[in-house]
């Protein structure tokens, strides 16, 4: 029995073949995607499912996916701003170990996936503390996660030793490493904040499982100088030196790499993730996008924190994706509008090694959808589907959100959970948030 | 008699000393502010008031200036994409030709305007053929516009010859010289569009009715290398020389200058119109809006044409014109939020010498002002009410909006036309458009 039918749709798949169908449908059954074709073709399908949505209006896509983001830091949203990477993070810092704990931590994952899900986002790759937290702030919201231990060489906020980090990392397998809606990976901070034998530790658990090795990478010119100076190689090569790149790796950034590291990478077949908006707002720079894509390196995008954004607005990370290489290099053509789209969808299901699972709409593939209005006056006319999704639509003109064949998005509300309740509870928590760094 | 009392609001007044009231009101009579106060003293002006609304939850700030538009063009969105500004030209002046006339650009008109309308703009200048037809479609809408007879050498739209040109310059004047809603102007396209004699006339024209000159300046390098081979000189010094730079001249672009022409701009008085996403799409590069800034040449703010944008989104402007700066000079702090919300706001008004009557919340200026909804997913929590505009507000935050005292804009829609009958329209007119240029 079929459980679920979209129809007289734009559908932008997002396959292999950019196939577009003007007026078509999808059918879904346990959560997965039985069948693409012409609205006329499903009326059958339709007649015997339980469920049947009319997409008049609107286009099709996969949910996106934000490969690189810090769901929780929305707390902090707007609190420390016009200050480059390095001093910023010691006043993150300081605001999150006076206000996390595994209570705040849930609220500000709430708040930072809602966010995400009801603009479309259905899969997240998250790096933050308490990461089992993230997740039962997914599945309360029902989007899908990527996440797990962290490593930090610091106390940080949970205090954790060596081992505790260990600990941590393994239990997150323990608990989730089989589960559907998980994407499980270990997830050290940075080379300038973890030791060559933590990193190393890290990659083994994450290996050892199968699982994704998520770290941040060459953000900065000062973290360049830094990894430079204590271990005589630029970070990829220092990452490359240490056996931590390959397939199931993903680096956070890549904004400075020479052309030797953009090889290294390409040759390694880790992804990068390009987060544009952190990268203008730090001033951290401008990542070689149009290079990397030539090199044929994996490239996702992310939004960052809200911290650094100050929102995560994959709409807009998609737009300046497409547009500031553009602006940077003086090639209109720098980077296709189908390039753009792919980092934050195919590609980005690349990054998190479930290609085979998410990032486009095809039959056996998680029916993770979306349905974005298309009849507003700030998005017509439309000429072309796939420009229009990545240069005219707004994160309000997601209206319908479906994971797994569910819908926890409707009419851009959430379906699964009060918002109001989360936003009553951040705002109680901010005055304390604000005393943290006076 | 009070004829509208809002209170219970955060208010960024955006005036001259950037002050931000936690809980205040605003009252209003004859369309003009006669008051800005906290809440608590205007209990009895609210109790004869007229209308009273309650903006707790939201922001009450001034409607924004878009100082570069070309709202008719939202027609051609997407038609032509990832072209260089000159080629590109050439294929959506194609298209202008074969589907502009006074009805369609009215058609184009309404549904830019609505869009910029319901994301808060109240003021828009705008260059475009036929500009009575914006004029009447701000009307029908219920937005302050500034336009005026275009100066375009070849025959264009049109097919006027200078004559016919100066007479259109003329009635516009005649038309529309003593209204409240129109701040008139005299627009020739660009220098590499008007020759140096017709420049001067239809600066002449401007002068002698007090009116804004606009034109498009220093957009590309190409046009820099066109001119200088044309003129020996570079744009800015060309305009310069023909002496066409005063306080009443408004520069779109003007991405490409050197220190001595921001030098000569800053001591002509002429604003300058910073329009980000087009010149980061169209590929034509970075303005030194940090130079600007500190050597006091008028910065607006502009959207250009959704042709270029591809849509009319001041708040994706603001947000880019305070954040790429930061990553293409590496400095954190290159342009700050309250420079940013000043270009959106003040120096627009500035630009459209219309700083007495628009730009700031302050008494006896328009009661131009828009509540924002601050109580999104997005957008808590607020630790800075700037911060909040700059990095965090959506267009779609965005949910009443005032003209004049009047609401134009109630929980996010129009209130004085059905935008699914102009939606309808542009419909119906889009494969005529996109066979236009096959």
């Amino acid at each position: 029995m079929t459980d679920l039918v979209i129809r007289n749709t734009t559908i932008v798949t997002c396959d292999g073949q950019n196939t577009v169908l003007t007026d078509g449908g999808v059918a879904v059954e346990n959560g997965r995607i039985t069948r693409i074709a012409p609205s006329s073709e499903l009326e059958s399908a339709a007649s015997n499912a339980r469920e049947v949505v009319d997409g008049t209006g609107h286009i099709l896509m996969p949910g996106l996916v934000n490969a690189h983001c810090h769901a929780g830091d929305s707390l902090f949203r707007g609190l420390v701003e016009d200050l480059p990477l390095e001093p910023w993070l010691q006043v993150v810092w300081k605001a999150q170990g006076a206000t996390l704990n595994r209570e705040t931590t849930r609220l500000g994952s709430m708040l930072g996936l809602s966010e995400l899900l009801l603009s479309g986002v259905t899969t997240t790759m998250d790096m933050f503390w308490y990461p089992d937290e993230t997740v039962h702030a997914a599945r309360t919201l029902g989007a899908r996660i990527s996440t797990g231990g962290i490593f930090f060489d610091p106390p940080g906020v949970t205090g954790d030793d060596l081992k505790g980090r260990i600990a941590a990392a393994e239990r997150f397998f323990e608990e989730f490493g089989d589960a559907e809606d998980v994407f499980p990976a270990v997830l050290p901070h940075g080379a300038y904040t973890v030791s060559p034998d933590n990193l190393k530790t890290a990659k083994q658990i994450a290996d050892r499982h199968g699982a994704l090795f998520c770290t941040h990478a060459a953000e900065t010119r000062a973290e360049q100088a830094d990894i430079s100076s204590r271990y005589g190689r630029t970070v990829i090569r220092h990452l490359d030196h240490l056996g931590l790149l390959d397939e199931r790796t993903v680096l956070a950034h890549c904004v400075h790499l020479d052309d030797e590291e953009i090889d290294i990478l390409a040759r390694s077949g880790a992804s990068a993730v390009h987060n544009p908006m952190s990268n203008l707002k730090l001033a951290s720079g401008f990542a070689r996008v149009p290079e990397m894509l030539t090199a044929g390196i994996p490239l996702a995008l992310g939004t960052d924190g809200a911290i650094s954004g100050n929102d995560l607005d994959m709409w807009m990370a998609l737009r300046l994706a497409a547009t500031m290489h553009k602006g940077y290099t003086g090639r209109a053509d720098a980077v296709s509008t189908a390039q753009a789209l792919a980092m934050a969808t195919t590609a980005g299901a690349k990054s998190l090694d479930a290609e085979e699972r998410i990032g486009s709409l095809e039959p056996g593939k998680f029916a993770d959808m979306i349905l974005i209005d298309i009849k507003r006056p700030h998005a017509v006319p439309m000429f072309d589907p796939v420009t229009h999704l990545v240069y005219s639509t707004a994160k309000s003109d997601v209206r319908h959100v479906f994971v797994g064949g569910r819908q926890v998005v409707r009419n851009g509300a959430l379906t699964q959970h009060d918002i109001a309740e989360t936003i009553a509870q951040v705002e109680q928590l901010q005055p304390k948030i604000a005393a943290s760094i006076a």
